[in-house]
């Protein structure tokens, strides 16, 4: 199976209390394919960057067998974001220069038209709309989102939310697509709009996987050296998906496998800043960390 | 095997956005030696009340085989604390009398001296100790504390944690405690003042249980109606306890499963105000509870 991710490609900028890096890889679609490279070796990437964009961080996509073909290089600058930490949860943006970014319209290669599993990272819900427009055959549409589209696109959010199968969210940002108290009764909310299956995601606190009659605690996996969690649900969403497409199912064993894929994959990229440590993840690294979460949660 | 509870026996009013009572049972000894009382029949508590309190009260800790010899009768009124809750997570204190309880001295009855197992509710860190100092031969010496207590009665607290075995703690108050960011940091230093086992208890998250090469996660149990969580963490200690008396070991396994039953022992403090679900806990209840958490978080 082949999993198609559509995201922004981005030059981060980002400090903390551990330290300060400019203009490094970034971008939803970057950690989620880098993410999800160790688990399907069919995955494609749509996306754009200007013509400044380094040329490494292409070659770095290739070395993982991420088809690039999707990827637009558009005349002017490549989106760069800037952020800053105080401590290891809250990003507070400094400055988001969208440049390329902001006349975006993903155009879907033939080939990736038919991709089986789809995953639309946090974008403006139209353009998510108009990707599953372009899809022939999909068999999976994840999407992420995120509070700024629930307040300014909130119409086109929850018309997307109709046409996909998985949802991505933050846990406040399901009590405010909602207007509920507890994340359980948001998500029963949801399930009305539409997904079959709601991802959670409690930042320190790990994630809840529901879906009918389903229900999956996740925490997150314990890191001794956290430094950056920029990029980590996108890592998470990467990880989460690229198991499912290395799947032929989606029973409950399936999903629980990649709420914990998910997990692990997003404990790798908070070791560093960019992705400098998820680069680096391998199978085996990540079976030691789901054998350790195991003796963590099991009983 | 045997456990001894010390602390507060209280009439709490509370109010939240699902209702109000007034002069209800409570109290840290309270919850949790109804909590244990599931699982121990060997449990006797110490504390304080006053000459205006129902005789129901008494007579409900008596039908759940809790020996009451240790609570001493004052002249005066009872301890009665009145809380408000926004949402389910933070109490706002309204008032506290302290009443009786202000001039508590635990007194412990000849017999429950040699107690092997203790659990010391939250009361000001130098009556915990004044506990410790009667008994004969405790085998596991469990306490609770509060931010109160870390910034008023520190070299106390600090005293107080060199003595025991398990410490039950909030996140927020063990970094307090440490001046540490991380929980896992502030396990490790707390480790170094003296308690071989850390549960750190983190609301709606769930808690940790953390002790030498060993590290639980376990989630809170999911509720469709959470009503009021006054007494959750004293529940959590109680099971917690309760759970360990009943057993010979303090294994890995057992350790877990301690930790299992703190969670689900709470869940049904948390469906009532007061105590109404938690006296009707039993032990089927418990084990559907622990059956469908298996299914919530065993992959």
């Amino acid at each position: 199976m082949n999993l198609l991710i559509i995201g922004s490609i981005a030059l981060d900028s980002v400090e903390n209390p551990f330290g300060k890096v400019e203009e490094v890889l970034g971008g939803s679609a970057v950690y989620a394919s880098i993410a999800a490279s160790c688990f399907s070796k069919n995955i494609s990437i749509v996306g754009v960057i200007g013509n400044d964009f380094p040329n490494e961080y292409l070659e770095l996509l290739k070395t993982k067998n991420i088809d690039i073909k999707g990827v637009k290089i558009a005349n002017g600058k490549t989106f760069r974001w800037k952020g800053k930490y105080e401590n290891l949860n809250e990003a507070i943006t400094l400055q988001t220069s969208l440049n390329v970014f902001a006349n975006f319209s993903p155009k879907i290669p033939e080939k990736q038209k038919l991709s089986k599993y789809i995953l639309l990272g946090n974008i403006d819900p139209d353009l998510q709309i108009s990707v599953i427009d372009q899809l022939k055959k999909p068999k999976i549409i994840a999407a992420d989102t995120m509070n700024f589209w629930i307040k300014s696109k909130n119409k086109s959010l929850k018309k997307l939310l109709k046409m996909i199968d998985i949802l991505f969210i933050n846990e406040d940002e399901i009590r405010m697509l909602t207007d509920s108290a507890s994340i359980f009764d948001a998500a029963e909310k949801t399930f009305k709009i539409g997904p079959k299956i709601i991802v959670i995601k409690r930042g320190e606190y790990g994630s809840i996987t529901i879906a009918k009659n389903f229900l999956f605690f996740v925490p997150v996996f314990p890191l001794k050296n956290a430094i950056d969690t920029t990029g980590a649900g996108d890592s998470f969403a990467g990880g989460f998906m690229g198991f499912l497409t290395s799947e032929k199912k989606l029973d409950e064993q399936t999903l629980k496998k990649a709420a914990l894929y998910g997990t692990i994959t997003a404990s790798f990229d908070i070791e560093s800043f960019s992705l400098d440590s998820l680069k680096k993840m391998d199978k085996e690294k990540i079976e030691t960390r789901v054998n350790l979460l195991k003796k963590y949660t099991q009983f």
